[in-house]
């Protein structure tokens, strides 16, 4: 059975039609222009792929309330050509097939969860460190939503005592993104990330932060796994950084034999970063059967 | 339908008689001594009440996974009588009827959810601040659950810049409960809560750190209310302080129409303290549906 996959970034929109093994037999990019121009492309893509439903992942924030009226619609953000644009509506009225839908950062986690490396697992969180940091949190099957759905990488940290940066947040003087993201790094230090070298100081400071959020996210989650996706988690000298810091941090109050293993609990992503796309294929699946 | 009801807490064990409405026909409660004397006392007082099922909301940590072989035990709470107790077994055993079974604080926010002020939304959580500080998580009909249970009491904060006090908690210098539960206020100020008067600057302290801790469970479970419950949460004065403090450090970021009414968002426990005892009820009657 053939399934489409979008994944919609601020700055590309990646498209793949794969089926429901989370095979992608073909994909292709293009830029993300205004919705007048590339939705139709989007559309021309898919029309005659003869796919069963499309999944999409979407940078946000979006509407993913069923019974609300903007139900499917990228809602209020910084992208203003995007702001208020029904993409679920537009796609399904064009192409006539089901439409799944949710977080960039969810469909990533659901990637992991059905294909990757918390297959298996009851609950998960996916987190992407790059251009900006974002959560994914799936939990027995479903993908967590709410009022909104999670924008924990917002969370607020305490600051490295030797950090002085102001961070790159517009709303929050020292939130994960604004303090640890990769242009968040790249304004710190006046270099790319992966133009430090992995002995810089950086890292200390980097793997500071994302252990503080994780911590958080233990808490208050409690998920059986995490994986650190993103740009920015290419820096593999950050896995042993991150995972001593939140054993420092969370000092012995859980004891769970998962914790034990911190090696095992906070890893990469897998899937060679189809994580994204690969769950897009999942949400077309899982909007197949629920319109059955 | 009679249903029976167990609050089992650190000091004392709340024990009630109720049914499928979350009415409470009589109610008592003993001292909580060791399992050897008090699980027989619970036993003497439920045997002979012809009640169809038993729901705990229990003190922990506790094992909630089915598939455990330690599922149903109080796990490793620093009250040592009680390590490695199996409270569910043992109540099972001699009463022959379902046990349902959940931390104190996921019981209170389904007893919140079930008949309080969070009836008929999707999600949401309830926080206790008192003796000690726990979160319940409701999402779609069922308590939040994974590794282990929501520890969010112990998430860790940014300190308020006038305060020096170091904190109770013995694994964080600078968590949730450490800095802001009924016995740091009183270690701090040299009086008990209740005794500071509603102009202290406790107050302001207290609301900044409960704010904190607000603005991160909102970024991660994006839940449709939160209650604040608990000893410490009789002081009103606190909850316009803390709705405030939340406005300042989302500083606009999340635009929902919940978030621009904080008054209806975040909000007092209600059921006059019965919202434990009452999740109680709906965790036997959970229970009793999960057996059919």
């Amino acid at each position: 059975m053939l399934l489409g996959a979008l994944e919609a970034g601020g700055t590309k929109m990646v498209l793949a039609i794969g089926n429901e093994n989370g095979e992608i037999l073909e994909q292709t990019s293009i830029p993300t222009e205004t919705p007048e121009i590339t939705l139709p492309k989007i559309i021309d893509y898919f029309k005659d792929k003869e796919i069963k439903s499309l999944g999409i992942g979407s940078f946000g924030p979006i509407d993913l309330d069923r019974a609300s009226k903007t139900y499917g619609y990228i809602t209020s953000t910084p992208k203003l050509a995007w702001v208020n644009c029904d993409i679920v509506g537009t796609l399904q009225k064009h192409l006539g097939i089901p439409v799944g839908f949710d977080t960039d950062v969810n469909g990533s986690a659901l990637g992991e969860a059905t294909w990757g490396s918390t297959k298996g697992l009851g609950s998960s969180i996916y987190i992407t460190i790059g251009t900006g940091v974002g959560v994914g949190v799936y939990q027995n099957g479903k993908l967590l939503h709410g009022m909104l759905h999670p924008e924990a990488g917002h969370v607020l940290l305490s600051r490295h005592p030797e950090d002085t940066f102001e961070g790159i947040c517009p709303y929050h003087s020292h939130c994960l993104e604004g303090l640890a993201s990769g242009p968040s790094i790249e304004k710190r230090w006046g270099k790319k990330a992966y133009e430090l070298g992995s002995e810089h100081k950086a890292w200390e400071i980097e793997a500071y932060y994302i252990a503080q959020a994780l911590v958080g996210y233990i808490l208050t989650l409690s998920p059986h796994r995490i994986v650190l996706g993103g740009g920015v988690m290419h820096q593999e000298q950050l896995f042993p950084m991150i995972r001593e810091q939140v054993k420092v941090l969370l000092n012995g109050y859980l004891k769970t034999p998962l914790l034990e293993d911190l090696d095992s609990y906070i890893v990469p992503a897998s899937l060679n970063d189809n994580q994204g796309i690969m769950g897009c294929l999942k949400l077309a699946l899982m909007e197949l059967e629920e319109n059955k």
